[in-house]
């Protein structure tokens, strides 16, 4: 490893693809690049009504060309001769029907408009009756329950469900369907130029977590089970193999074709991909006892623990548990909270009402013109209401809320759950409310931790990563009091992209290991909100309230 | 009882004071005057912040003077001389410390500016220890629960609490004090120059409802009792007689000095007084199995019903039960809703603070004069969300609610109790918290007449009136919905004068009893909320819900 070893993380979005060219010495980011997928950013292929949403190919592939130009651009003169590995991590699960070469179907003749043809992003909702199926059938049938590590319920959101959806949807797709490949796994493929099914590897992250894959299994479900799904699932299930690799593993090197597009050289190794949420946990710093929170209008939960000994249990309620998912030779697991900064968003609309219902006509009702003034008023609600929660004196009476105002993830996922603001007198004014409701996602945080904790997973401190974590020192304060626990906040904004360059390093060879990586090229911590005993203990019977609330509202 | 026989209704508000002319016959409102309090208009004697509120009582007799001249003037020449009775309301309960001759102390030289020589309004609440001692003692000295009839808890606004307040605060009138005077009960007095605590008359309905006055305890509680609160109680007590009369008694005639004053003839009968909302209640048209709900920022719902076979029981959980209190001969019960238009006020001043603390920086920030803006959005915001809210379709989901933002007064008084709202998703907009709102204040009004079923008092319609009553016909047909019962609004804003009038009409012999005055002055009914069967039928799971989640609130 040398100072002149550099490395690309690339980062695909929901909307736009990062890539960073990072140092392996140190993790300094010496060039970063960041670029919108263009027919997405037109609505095509959507139609949010439905909860459909879906990508195509050319968005991904433009997108990753011209971030990682424009990065090594940043980064100047003589940068791609220093660049000796990539690896890429995705949303998901973002699957896709593809061919007996990989080529997702939207690439071949016929194809080009069909939105079944391409990638079913992560928070496409149109597979709900086939997730209820999966549920069903793997409680029923009378065998192995595959769910059993991915939380006991399978997602509308996850691979199997999305791709029954779209073989039953669509006929012509489904006669041309070879293989479903995640969004993660087809990029390695595609850079390395793989060019067949064995070609591609499997990421262990996205297999484990939304495939039901589980070396108890012997890999994906049984034929059997998915058979009585739909038939045509089992020469899908059998184009995937049964091996997974994590993503410290190389994936292969820089085809031709791709060194080329990238002006890179074709030694370049390229990593096995991964889950933005995991890689940047991993960028963050995540490690055994350090919960990894990623922050934003939810959250996404991830923590490491050692590897059981005997066979391996299930964690009661939360999302999932993979080994190797997150760090190789760990268990890595997966919880979240359904709605985080989307409940200060409800709480911000909610107050936003009069802003566009009224404003409007009322000042042209006066004769003024007032262009923007509610947008204006509007933007500034949030940082108004944490700055006036953040002045109330601890022992000022709030609210008492409840968080589920999307259902609940984690623990025991109940997307029929609902929120609540409970104690309102009179004189409750929005800051108040708002600081319960800051509270009550901090409460949602608790039940996660007490959880991982009851189930014998070690958690000692918190590290905060995303939007929320850095624009909200309030909410963050909160958390550490209500946890009782420090939480750092990373640094800058390139973590979840440092996290995959990290994987790049160690996949190149440029560190034994990525958790050596990790440890190297970390993008550091920009501050630690430690609890305030003052507060702490208050919060004690408080989140004993929550719990009963909760409680209530589930029976009720 | 010609048609030129016609009658004056006072009615003494926290604000103004009212004077009905109306005729005897059919009730017709010949001439209206309101007559504003000038010191309490510039805030003179009170402390809001120390929930201090006094009256002084020249602010009453000038208010009088002026407000029966305005409607006479009004009525037009000649209408002195047709004349023939007067009767007063007043809000209550509103006591005064007063010397031998029953005069306020504060008209008494030395006392003028001393606020504990004036009248203690209704609302205020400097006498919440006494009321807190009256209360323990109650229950605990072993002798009679002097609290039972007035629903088992004594309040900081009533009578006793505030006599015992200003006893204790305020030596110098303490000395002076010879007697308590209740609002209702003094102006009777004056008008009939009554000069002496033997001339007044006290009224069945405050010293009922608020002087722990009842037939089974003799009269006022016992010496031993108000000893161990104070002992100059006694002779106070001793002042008040044990007789109290109904509001359809002649209290006297007019005295020459305020037959010059007013220009009415000595022969002008006067009534015993009442509180307002008793007095109201008959003007609006309560009768056996017609609650009749006086809504405003908070309720007042009035019932009556046959005196009971036997000794008399307790309505459980009801504010109060008083003989002749509302109708002679029939029973009189008083309960209320804490907050009723105050929960519709809570959620507009929620929404309004971005108006207040946001829009006039920011639009200063932008460079635009937006004087008043602010203001006008504000006061569009609660019509908006009940046009929005009225669209809703029935089966929509909204919130459910508890509307016990201001205490719980009825069923079960309980000061301490709060306001929720429960089962808020990402889609709850503020038209649907404020149906939510709606719907639980309806609910509200459920359990009252639930409580009064239960305990054997007939209710089978309800009769509105008030500020909200006649402003939110959308609010009005929710309660008719939620009640499964007819909700009829009383027509015009002069029913509670008219009710007045009415008690004068029957004093003066104009009608034989109040009954028939009731029958033949009723201002009349403007509209109807018959209960549509499409809600009624949903609303009774959701009143089940608001149970349990009051329930719940209560336990937590």
């Amino acid at each position: 490893m040398r100072e002149d070893d550099w490395v690309i993380g690339i980062d695909f979005g929901t909307d736009s693809v990062r890539a960073v060219v990072a140092g392996s010495l140190d993790g300094r980011v010496l060039g970063a690049c960041v670029q919108g997928y263009p027919r997405w950013a037109r609505g095509l292929y959507c139609d949010p009504r439905a909860n459909r949403f879906r990508q195509h190919p050319l968005d991904y592939l433009e997108g990753l060309e011209a971030a990682v130009r424009g990065a090594l651009r940043e980064a100047g003169n003589g940068s791609a001769a220093k660049v000796r590995g990539i690896a890429v991590d995705t949303t998901g699960s973002t699957p896709v029907l593809a061919d007996a070469q990989g080529t997702p179907l939207a690439l071949r003749p016929g194809f080009e408009e069909n939105p079944n043809a391409m990638f079913v992003l992560w928070k496409d909702h149109t597979a709900v009756v086939e997730a209820e199926r999966i549920n069903r059938l793997a409680r029923t049938w009378g065998g192995e329950d595959f769910t059993r590590f991915e939380g006991g319920v399978y997602s509308s959101e996850w691979f199997w469900a999305k791709a029954l959806h779209v073989l039953q949807e669509d006929p012509a797709v489904a006669a041309a369907a070879a293989t479903v490949i995640e969004h993660c796994d087809w990029i390695p493929a595609v850079l390395t130029g793989a060019g067949s099914l064995r070609g591609i590897k499997r990421s262990r992250c996205a297999a484990g977590h939304k495939a039901m894959w589980h070396p108890a299994f012997g890999g994906y479900p049984a034929d059997a089970f998915l058979a009585r799904l739909d038939p045509r699932l089992v020469p899908l299930k059998a184009s995937l193999g049964t091996e997974t690799w994590t993503a410290d593993a190389p994936c292969g090197r820089l085809s031709r074709a791709w060194a080329d597009r990238l002006g890179l050289s074709e030694e370049v190794v390229v990593a096995v991909g991964a889950f933005d949420a995991h890689m940047g946990a991993v960028g963050g710093g995540v490690g055994p006892g350090k919960l990894l929170k990623i922050m934003g209008t939810s959250t996404c939960d991830i923590a490491v623990g050692p590897r059981m000994a005997g066979p391996e249990i299930p964690v009661k309620g939360i999302c999932g548990q993979v080994d190797g998912s997150v760090l190789p030779g760990m268990v890595g697991y997966e919880a979240g909270q359904s709605a985080f900064g989307d409940v200060y968003a409800w709480f911000r609309g909610l107050l936003a009402w009069p802003l566009e219902a009224l404003l409007p006509a009322t000042a042209a009702g006066q004769g003024l013109k007032v262009d923007g003034l509610a947008e204006a008023v509007a933007e500034r609600i949030l940082p108004e209401l944490e700055r006036q929660a953040a002045g109330l004196p601890a022992e000022e009476t709030v609210p008492l809320a409840l968080d589920w105002v999307n259902g609940r993830r984690t623990p025991d996922a109940d997307p029929r759950v609902k929120g609540a603001i409970a104690g309102i007198s009179l004189g409750t004014d929005a800051p108040r409310v708002f600081r319960g409701l800051v509270e009550a996602t901090a409460f949602g945080s608790r039940a996660i931790v007490e959880r991982f904790r009851s189930e014998g997973v070690r958690i000692d401190s918190v590290i905060a990563m995303g939007g929320v974590a850095r624009k909200s020192p309030f909410v963050m304060q909160t958390v550490a009091d209500v946890l009782g626990m420090d939480v750092a906040v990373v640094a800058g904004d390139q973590a979840v992209a440092l996290g995959a360059a990290m994987f790049a390093a160690a996949a190149a060879g440029l560190h034994p290991g990525v958790e050596l990586a990790q440890k190297a090229m970390s993008p550091g911590i920009e501050r630690i909100h430690r609890p305030d005993p003052a507060r702490t203990g208050g919060y004690e019977d408080l989140y004993q309230g929550y719990l009963g609330l909760g409680a209530f509202m589930e029976r009720a």
